[in-house]
């Protein structure tokens, strides 16, 4: 790729960028859509909408800028929680990396590759002719002693980044069990998910409960509630929900007779009395199998199990119960809204079953994903494509449209085609066996971080077949070899995707383009300016994206430093967006309390060792050995580094100690409010589907807040 | 090989073992010879010398054949522990496998494969000059329809392997249970070891250790040692003991005059009182040491913590206790005389790299291994020697050498060197970071296990260059294939290995030559008829032989099924001889309570697995590709086997479940015995190195008893 394509490219997205500031400035002061862009704002009622209206309206201005800069971090995580500020360090963190990189990247090794003469010198006099590779390492000479530079470099931003990884990793932590002390007493802390509960014949799980904690924790048990197959129940009460918002609709509706069908035999009947007599149907049959599934006992054999106190909950969780280690498998209970009831409905064998085809599942998708990036990566190569469609001949000669086709087309279609990957793996985690909806995000995480790595990264560098792909890695000891050929030959695709990806992605995240098109075309049909859901952050989409991008900037910052520029620009974008996006947009759903740390921790990892691999094939190729093997002492050390950490850190982050645990209880023993609080401990994990439901009457008075708490999730 | 080379080889190690089983029958029943043949029942006193001659103890009677035989799983249960038991279901466990793998190798799968005429059609007049491969499944034409007869064998000894596994880990797993219910209150039942203790300015580790356990288990802790460093006093002691036997020696011989020395200056010095006086100084040493050692302070970060119930010292063990997760790390005590104290007296992080230099010596000794195993391989290309040694080309052409070269040196060269490898691993081990013999040895087990599979297995089987056997597992897709053309090439080689070293080390254990040859040796300078050791079982050597012996027998049944009924006898003898031996030589010197076991299914699960890649290899190398792509299956669910294996059963090998460990606690309450039992926790786990030691005092009285019990093991 020229110089000149990059520009048209930075050129395309530096617009899109302006319009969307420009656009978000003015559209987020119009009270229309402030359900799109300060929908947490106004669920809070910390802002009204104000009809009346003045100039100031339409001229963009740059203050919601100013107030997302000044939000402290203690605001952030008495607002959105210890999640956001995690979040917020992760672009903090990746921040302070590429500022030290691209000093150096920019300063020194930038020049010592410009100087290089290996593809060609560079020329001044047409500056945007200049391929980007004049500024990749691969212009400078084999056996050049200028590599020791890079060298240098390497060893110095590893340690930079093994010293900040370390940092983060204490801090988030501390924070981690700041945020537990602080914490007020919350069900989950008290209570345990027992699964695997064996019954002996002619009794029930709730008795076989019971007589086991009763004998075996007499001193700290407190009660607990089985589980029951509801997806029945499940399916009947979303049925209700739906006709009751269509029934409610019709009823705020002023012309209504409009509604008013024709049926088959030419008797008109009231749509509002046919919706009403189905809903009864609906209750009557809910009522029905409601006290079927109570009496026929539909129990699984799980139970939450509640304690009178966090250490005494953390006991059975920490030990194997059961002589069987298959029984009484103990593990923590989620935040009552954050279970995942579906998931009950399932059997052991099921499950495991499950297990096995999400992971087929996932191998198979991320295979079959390479054909559309194969495709794109095509797109790149203007005379493959001549040859694919000589049709296009005549227009590909035109500078622009050759100019637009690789350097902005093949990133925009890579970046489509990934929007529909965290969907999916959510729903494949979904069906894996997770009891939350936390855990379930933080699984997708997971997978669509490796998917983007290996489908965009890898994918990308070994542009061929699938099986081409595999066998690279089926021949471990030629792979930092292979690397070194093909990474820094990707440089200029990777910088364009930076542009394209990340600024763009980054400021239509601001703009909320999907939200303002949903909210344009229901404002015609929907009257009730009530009807909104504050949206919540998807950690699973945002968290990989960010990770894919530090990947690209760590392995890349040696090999063809121009990328970091683009990059700080990405995050810098990327701080003040989502600083004021959790102000105004998203509301925390639940608290994991920073356990996404540990994903963004080996993520970094990972690409060290990446960044270290390519290093001791790239320093083999250019033949200064003595580096190469110099190299590998880094990626044990680091893989050391790592190890300790573990160790070190991330215990914390799967349970509290006990120390904290006791202290926290003792804190509360002076409490006065906890004899309420155990009182409502009995019922906190009561299923939704098994709470009654009224539509019938609470149609006629409109109650709204009831539904949404009746929504089934999932 | 031809079948006469493995008539010789058989000929020799039959010859051996009848020999030895001769030799023991009689040596057995000579009264000098009863601190060799049965150690263990004269320290129990259950058998006295009788001196008195008759004719009978020289003849060879197989009375103790019929004792072995007779022996009971109780009984052995009650004499040796639950270890010696699983010694011995490990091999009944081969048992059960190789008669049915022998029944279907030697009725249905060795004449299939005589039938074969690839490599050539058996000679039945001449029958010895048969080459062995005649029996092998090289000898079956490519695309042979009889191939299916090995694929059904495959899958149905797979299958019985399965359930025998799930059965002896299920019947293991329950006396593990039940051996706990059934055993009286031990010390290391009711102590932890806590290490990294932090201690505060101004502090001492005992406070520290004291003002933790007072502080959050009040109700359950007891007491604590702490450990203090001392190394330099054990050396002390150890120079003690030695002069103090040598003292004991000089005093007991009646011809002490005879040790008078001549001195430079030629003054005669008594030899008695001169060691008397070194005696003196180390005691005199010994006392300032000690408390130099218990005044200074010389206290390490751990300590052993006694609580007053087993759950109780379970729960600190299974939780993480402080937020520092790298603080107050808890393990569950060793047996006290268990206990590995020269460990203790190193640091956190010189622990650290002794556990990479252990990782890094261990790879490094067994590719350096490979150097004599591959000259033995050598031996078995006569050719090639002959090109080595050209002198020995005379030699070589006898027919009886060179069949005792290619059949009988090889094994026995291999066997010689494999001698070393656990006392190396042992070493390993012991400097690794294990708290207790018991650990040690368990982990020694495992790395001879791996060592002798590396470096007889697959040395063998790839015998050339440690480079090329890297390069083969480099290059992973190519393994099934590399290995159906390697492994059936050395089906003889590895008969004969079983004949010589199954037969012949199993009848040596029998025979106990070396400390038959150390007892005759001794003989003549000590009178003391007391003075010897029982010795224990060192599980470390002989588990990883058997299993070794299995994983040859399951990965050849199908290959060369000839090998079976060889194995089978090698089981036999390993039954009667290990239960005599277990009844009259070894006593235990620990009880793990059958943690020996996990590492035998692994190896198991390892075999059979090896066993149906090289499976899929064949038949894919013998064009019958429907065959190994249903081949492919078995491997995923034998894996698939054995995580539910861990799932279920691993578990109670680590710890013991809080219901089995509060129903022996409650077992206990009524006990009266508890508080004296109790008494004694409190200096259980004191370092022996620590305990008062008066050699001049009792020299004069000649207390043998208190030196073995001050002696330092390790």
């Amino acid at each position: 790729m020229l110089v000149s394509a990059l520009l048209t490219s930075l050129a395309i997205n530096s617009g899109l960028c302006v319009l969307f500031f420009v656009l978000y400035s003015i559209l987020r002061k119009q009270p229309s859509n402030y359900e799109v862009y300060i929908p947490r704002l106004l669920a809070e009622g910390s802002s009204k909408r104000r009809s009346r209206f003045n100039l100031e309206r339409l001229i963009p201005s740059p203050g919601w800028v100013r107030r997302a800069w000044k939000l402290s971090e203690e605001d952030l995580l008495s607002s959105s929680g210890l999640d956001a500020v995690v979040y917020m360090r992760i672009i903090t963190f990746c921040l302070k990396v590429f500022s030290l990189a691209g000093i150096i990247g920019i300063f020194i090794i930038l020049p010592v590759n410009c100087s290089g003469t290996a593809l060609q010198t560079i020329d001044f006099t047409d500056f945007s002719n200049n391929s980007l590779d004049v500024f990749s390492i691969s212009n400078i000479e084999s056996g050049s002693q200028r590599l020791w530079i890079h060298f240098c470099a390497v060893y110095i931003v590893t340690g930079f980044v093994c010293y900040l990884l370390y940092y983060e990793y204490n801090y988030i932590s501390s924070q981690r069990t700041a945020y537990f002390y602080s914490s007020k007493p919350q069900p989950h802390q008290f209570t345990i998910l027992v699964r695997g509960i064996p019954v002996s014949a002619g009794s029930t799980v709730s008795e076989s409960v019971e007589n086991f904690f009763k004998e075996y924790y007499p001193s700290t048990y407190l009660s607990h509630i089985v589980i029951r197959r509801t997806n029945k129940l499940r399916s009947l009460i979303n049925d209700g929900t739906k006709l009751y918002r269509r029934l409610l609709h019709l009823q705020s509706d002023p012309n209504q007779e409009k509604y008013k069908r024709l049926r088959l035999f030419g008797s008109k009947v009231d749509l509002v009395d046919h919706y009403g007599k189905q809903l009864e149907d609906i209750e009557e049959n809910l009522r029905l199998k409601r006290s079927e599934v109570t009496s026929a006992g539909d129990e699984i054999r799980a139970a939450f199990v509640s304690f009178n106190s966090r250490y005494g909950a953390a006991i059975p969780f920490h030990m194997q119960l059961s002589t069987n280690p298959t029984n009484w498998i103990a593990e923590q209970a989620p935040e009552p809204d954050d279970v995942f009831w579906p998931f009950f409905s399932t059997s052991f064998i099921k499950r495991w079953i499950y297990k096995l085809v999400v992971v087929v599942a996932c191998i198979l998708l991320t295979i079959l994903f390479l054909i559309p990036v194969v495709l794109v990566q095509g797109l790149t190569n203007l005379s493959q494509l001549e040859i694919w469609f000589p049709i296009l001949k005549g227009i590909l000669t035109i500078t622009f449209v050759s100019e637009v086709i690789t350097g902005y087309l093949p990133s925009l279609i890579l970046q489509l085609f990934l929007k529909i990957a965290p969907p999916i793996m959510e729903f494949l985690s979904s069906i894996q066996g997770y009891i939350s909806h936390s855990e379930i995000e933080k699984s997708a995480c997971t997978k669509v971080l490796w998917f983007s790595i290996w489908n965009i990264f890898f994918a990308t560098v070994f542009s061929g077949s699938v099986l081409y792909q595999i066998n690279i890695f089926l021949d471990p000891k030629n792979i930092p070899g292979k690397l070194a050929v093909a990474v820094p030959a990707q440089a200029s695709f990777f910088i364009a995707y930076v542009v394209t990806s990340g600024w763009t992605s980054t400021s239509s995240e601001l703009f909320q383009i999907i939200p303002l098109l949903c909210s344009l075309i229901k404002r015609p049909f929907s009257k009730s300016t009530d009807d909104f859901q504050v949206p919540y952050m998807q950690y699973h989409r945002e968290i990989p994206r960010i990770l894919l991008f530090a990947l690209l900037g760590i392995t890349y910052f040696f090999l063809a430093p121009l990328i970091l520029p683009f990059l700080l620009v990405y995050l810098c974008l990327a701080y003040i967006i989502y600083r004021n996006q959790f102000m105004n947009v998203y509301e925390a759903k639940y608290e994991t309390a920073g356990k996404f740390w540990p994903t963004v921790h080996n993520s970094m990892i990972f690409s060290l060792v990446l960044m270290q691999i390519i290093a001791m094939g790239i320093f083999a190729l250019k033949k200064v050995s003595l580096a190469s093997t110099f190299s590998a002492p880094l990626i044990v050390l680091t893989l050391l580094f790592n190890e300790y950490c573990r160790k070190r850190f991330l215990p914390n982050f799967t349970s509290y100690s006990a120390e904290a645990l006791i202290k926290k209880d003792r804190g509360d023993q002076d409490d006065a409010t906890m004899g309420e609080f155990f009182d409502s401990l009995t019922t906190a994990y009561q299923d939704p589907a098994m709470l009654p439901v009224r539509y019938s009457e609470s149609a006629d008075n409109l109650n709204e807040p009831l539904i949404s708490s009746l929504e089934i999730r999932g």
